[in-house]
């Protein structure tokens, strides 16, 4: 009756494979579960509790690796103290290793909006690795008497330790390719402007002409933003390394032997190469969402330099006759249905929208960091899921962004140098000579009369031409070499 | 390279199917399309330019039936005027139903996001429908020569103006099942209610004990809060129905005959039964995104609404020890990886993480229509993919909510009955017979010394004992019986 | 020793005035209110525990006065009830018609941050009009044995049902400047289109040169825009005058007479001339905040609108010679400390800020509307006070906007229909006689050459000149008499 | 006309002061000053251009303060690097240093939401400092030739560099009173926690109970968070801190000496104590907001920790018989205007109201800092003023929370004891010794029956009596001294 039919239905049905099915149980009942899938009862019930979004835990790789990545730890932690026999703690690390190499990725069918602060999904983690570490130690699925979900695989764990831990792992490999993108349009920004380097055109502020820069300035500026989102995104590793693993259900460690919480930490940072570390109070680190908003700020922050970029490239891209038209971004389709040849910077505006959808992101991460309750906080999934997504979707539209228009950027030089010495404003050059005063006359009368500064400041001025020409010189402009320059050479 | 490889490549190859393409071409060049899909190079070129979400239109059905119903009243009205052969408009109207129909549905493959205002979308559509319809006509798929995408179906259209009709018609269908969920979770409060009618409970202000009402009126005043939404969903319509047909680029209609906005829209009243008009200032209207807003606020009133529910519920449910415990919420699973036969609200903890993804929906669809420029804004895609995504995912949510949560809560009819008795609150009742001030401190020693208000009043005024428990009984106070109606009745 | 000391401190001592104090009493305990204020207890409690923005009640009037109103209306029903003396409600009615004509303006000054979901408020009005009455009645204040703020003037309410109403009229009496600047900015915007409704520019999609319109067409957009935010505001007043008078405390109506609530809304409606009516539900109107969220997003959407002319307008006086340059807004101020005779479009800008403002707002809104809890949300002093502060805001921009920049607007009109000349697109004039493909070449010859649409196709067509000069014509086009006009016509 | 007649109106007339007036004159005409006043034509310009919020920036003295500074330190870097006259130089500096001591502060009479990007709170600043260092030269107000608000004060700067440097250290400055408060807030909260080490109660997941914890962790927590925070502000100064003096218009350095960049940073660097930098890439640091934007997240973090903070101690001091009653915050005032004795916890609410004002807080600001365009942001003042009123909330917010609630909370020790003891959920400190389902029986029997698990575990394990005691001990279970913890000591 709901929406979202998985393929494994509620009632244990599966439409494209046999009826065959296992019986479980749980503290609220029995049911059947599909005898073919790893996972068990929790997760069949929560596969029928939040069919919402249709979105699965699958859809998140980074967030299944992840998890496994936390269960091996916990395994090898286990093991290192004695509380769970070596054969078994074998047989869970060799299938929390598939599960990180990418093997079983269609077992992870609950919805990412799941009620339950994460609950199902580390009890579905839970179950497809006892089951796929039975069958690795030559046992039938299901006979949990040998490995259980709960008192083996999540030994010394619960959800609201290792969920978390998870998420944030999660979080700092998606980081990743959001970064190597974030590079590599930086760089071709940074290309673009080392081939303007000389190539002169106007600055303009608050839409109004201004003085002389270079393309190159432009664009290399492009470049800055989008490096200092880097440096953001080093300042947030730390934050979201710091686990909180042994914590488990509140913070105190109950059900956790004193000294799993280092020893899970540790191995964690070796398997992982991070730097991990331990919450310092866990009863704290339990419901502090802290690392999720400073994540969130620095998305929205390389978000707002993308659009930014987007938001400049169109308004230089305007034309081709009535626009500013500082420069060509690529043709990439026909830009109207009616209207022949008309071409729309149709990528950047792709990359406007996917900036808005960030600046929301923000704010259901806003909403979802403090809503917590307590010793908990419900609300991980959302978290997680909007912040991967939103990561995501960032990485791929900075691609299309590079690919499909920044490295085919096209400046029209002319132009822009045309608009370097017709603009009023670079009778700031005179201040220094003739004072703000009367520069700004010059300035005044070349709009009124539609002439160039230079060519009123020869008439108006006792500057001779040669100064002049110098003193109002672009590319000098752009290059901060203005008078008082020259003076202090002297 | 970039993400998200479709079926179709943008260089034409398909994995699955046979390399047989064909060649089409635009004011860009020429590209091969796969020979055996309905679209052509557009829609070719929008897939290789925006891999950015991974969701295509097709992914939202309400959108692409809107669509083909706004191209079938413009072919008819196109026809109706003598603009278009009689035998071309009927191979296209033919198409249309098809699409309507729910056919061809995975033949929009452009993601949602989309740069371009909706151009790919609609020429998408148009080659759709153009190849659909040639090969109607017994012709060739690319026999444009024919049946022109442009020329032909797009004929007296633009994207500016079809695009956000087909946008608000989808909405429109949208609030179909949105609104029979919330009339179905409203339904099932209210069934709720009647049962409960006659059991009194404690009302709370500020979390702090107040004074007494019914489980009845609870649960009644959570289905008065959705039947507000309804009414909204109602006071929207009327906004979403007014579209903008026969304005093309900009508002002045250019390429279209000028009787071609009347026929329109009367066409497609027709067709959809719905109260559509013609915008008044087409000018205005492209860029106007107000429908859009008031659609948002609504969905976010909704949003509000559910979320006290959720909210609500889970307070009213926390315990079963050291909690409100008023009320149990259905066990759908179990709700903790190490704390034996603990149940969590997970369902309303569920619908919860839907509001604040709404919430940040709202947000996302506030810059996006903040942002147009000029005769348009370009960022439609954007706001009905997430204002559709918003309006499924509490439609869902709801469904989850009723089934799984609100349809199986059982009250705690003894314990509601003992708080109602036990707040001090209740001697507000008291305040016309003996005075705030007076009726403050019999509260006041209620509270430190452990004792009800009754008990303390029967010692502290001179009021009867019947009438006393006349005065105080929760029932007559939850429904309004206090002292001064009896008087008025003397 | 915290922030904003206000002139009458929490122990009672006022720096400015003599140091002559009463001494009142609560259920706390007791406390010492300067002698001159017309203050009691409850209100000099709440000046010491919410020193938080240093905004007072006092700074919203509208809110002051409504309050007031309401509580006259209270009394004149507890009057007709019989519940109340009618020489005390005489002074109580005239107390609170000083209030609402402004006087006793300062006696309000407890911070809009309050918690306590406006008890403070209610018992700072309480007190107020209890004050006065008793002075009116010749009596001491502070004697409250004869008139009680509690028994007397809050006779048959709680501050859960006259606070919101307050609220609610306070914020239509805000509607009511808001409508006026908004009509009086539409008006000057549908002036300036009636003097430039035969100048012909160019308009812009995607701000690529699109096709002619006028600058009227595009001035009278900005007037349709704000028209429609008054038929907003039109559909905002019904829902924010449903009150819940006589629901008291929790919805049951507990204190109240069950007669109350009828006779209650009846007076408000006589004496207001407003549509008030009572909420159907009292106890779901307790708690339903949609009012708040319909009203926010009214605002909101006028902000949008607000924003789109500030954009464009700001875009369109870009230049002087290296923009668009359509039209000059005024010069209001020199715009540059360094570059002489830079004006910059001070007045937009300053509008735009103003519309960020109101998109926290609506967030800031949402927050406040989404965290009620059980039978009662106790936030709506921000609610309001963001909701005031907000309208008034916005109604302060629109007076600056029309007054400093939109009356003085001046177009460039030879520009303009340069433009309109020059732009590629108007070769869509062209596809109903020479098709979509062959109009796309033309347009792109254009493009490539630097020449007009019109130049080219009076080489590459056959297309009488004549006839091309009709069919290109600027005017014409902006109207939407194409071609296909002229032939319907025949 | 328009609202907010400041005392200085717009045609010069002053109220409250005689009606002289001295001429000045700008690139735009001439103006009429008040003649007591030490601003000068811009500002007299900006007063009637801006009317629209009626708050200025003479209320945000740290940003005078700080404005005042970086014209000190630009004074000190013009006569370095002899730009400018040692006599004129020493009275700018003594100009300077009396704004800096708070003196002159009504003379910032510009509204905060000024357009212009800041120019006129500069030229307010030039015109001030000007005038008053004429003075202080023995010079009448308004002898221009002497000491020029551009030529001199303005010297070698913009409004484009300073002005934000402005905001930037006025931001840093703010820091300091809310760190401060952050700190002895945390301080309350530690003391707190540090009384109640040994009070043992239940913690709660999702609001169900869970298992025992200590008030004194419960506490302990809330301090940590709150630390999290200061060190959240200190990653945040030197972002802040990076600024960009020298490169005045946008970014290239035009008007300013190459040399006075390094100077000006340096001297503000020791004037200050900050370690203030110069922004590597000047044109990116024109507009780039990522220190905005990451001040904004601090603060929202802050604000996520607070609303925590105040949810919690809002629930935990539900009740009194009703709720869970795990402490009493301070009676601070009478709760209720008709429920005698009800005490609210008013001042956690209002803390809760000032976070949803810092959340619409950090959408204003990114809104704000994504709408920069070309090589500006001209939108500075919304986001100082923003961030600037959302510190002093926050810092007020806190004072008010700690001494008028956190530092009275009493908590009911015998309460949380008991249900700690009576928690279902402590059957997990079972698992161990019995497994999770074996314990999960025994918690859904506690449940069923209204046991403890202590009793059923009595009768249904082999355990003895005395080792069931040690397990169930709640005090040992708060400090993590499960078995396992026995175990690895033996």
């Amino acid at each position: 009756m709901l929406a979202f039919p998985t393929h494994a239905q509620e009632d244990g049905s599966m439409s494209e494979t046999s009826n065959k099915t296992r019986l479980e149980h749980d503290c609220i009942g029995q049911m059947e579960v599909p005898a073919n899938v790893y996972w068990g009862i929790h997760t069949q019930r929560a596969i029928g509790n939040f069919p919402v979004s249709g979105i699965t835990d699958s859809q998140h790789p980074e967030l299944i690796r992840a998890y496994a990545t936390v269960k091996r730890a916990c395994a090898i932690a286990n093991e290192e103290l004695g509380l769970i026999d070596p054969a078994k703690a074998e047989a869970i690390r060799a299938a929390c290793l598939e599960i990180e190499a990418g093997k079983l990725a269609d077992q992870f069918p609950v919805d990412v909006m799941q009620g339950g602060a994460g609950t199902s999904s580390n009890m579905n983690m839970n179950e497809v690795i006892a089951n796929r570490a039975l069958e690795i130690a030559g046992r039938q699925r299901g006979d949990y008497t040998y490995i259980h979900p709960n008192d083996d695989v999540n030994k010394s764990q619960s959800t609201n330790d290792t969920y978390p831990a998870a998420c944030k792992l999660a979080l700092i490999d998606a980081i990743g390719p959001l970064a190597e993108s974030t590079k590599k349009l930086a760089k071709a920004f940074h290309d673009l402007a080392d081939k303007h380097i000389n190539d002169v055109t106007i600055g303009r502020t608050q839409l109004q002409d201004a003085v002389p820069m270079t393309y190159g300035q432009e664009f290399h500026a492009f470049a800055t933003l989008l490096k200092s989102d880097l440096a953001a995104f080093d300042r947030v590793v730390p934050l979201l390394a710091q686990l909180n693993l042994g914590a488990t259900a509140i913070g105190t460690g109950i059900c956790a032997d004193l000294r799993f919480r280092k020893s899970a930490i540790k191995h964690l940072a070796q398997i992982t190469g991070l730097p991990v570390t331990a919450a310092p109070d866990p009863v704290a680190a339990m419901t502090d969402m802290g690392a999720y908003v400073a994540t969130s700020a620095a998305i929205k922050s390389l978000a707002v330099h993308l659009k930014k970029a987007a938001d400049d490239l169109r308004l230089l891209n305007s034309g081709p006759r009535c626009g500013f038209n500082d420069l060509n971004v690529p043709a990439r389709q026909a830009g109207s249905s009616i209207m022949p040849a008309k071409v729309n910077p149709v990528i950047p505006e792709c990359v406007n929208q996917c900036c808005f959808t960030i600046f929301g992101m923000d704010v259901t991460v806003n909403w979802a960091v403090a809503e917590g309750q307590l010793q908990l906080n419900a609300f991980d999934p959302v978290m997680v899921h909007e912040l991967l997504t939103g990561m995501a979707l960032l990485t791929h539209a900075m691609e299309t962004f590079r690919v499909n228009c920044v490295e085919g950027i096209e400046i029209n030089a002319d132009l822009g140098r045309s608009y370097a010495q017709s603009s009023p404003s670079i009778s700031a050059a005179l201040n220094h000579y003739i004072g703000y005063e009367h520069a700004a006359d010059i300035a005044a009368e070349a709009v009124h009369t539609g002439r160039t500064v230079r060519e009123v400041a020869g008439e108006r001025t006792d500057l001779p031409a040669e100064q002049l020409d110098e003193i109002l010189d672009p590319i000098r402009l752009a290059r901060g070499l203005g008078q008082t320059c020259r003076e202090h050479q002297e």
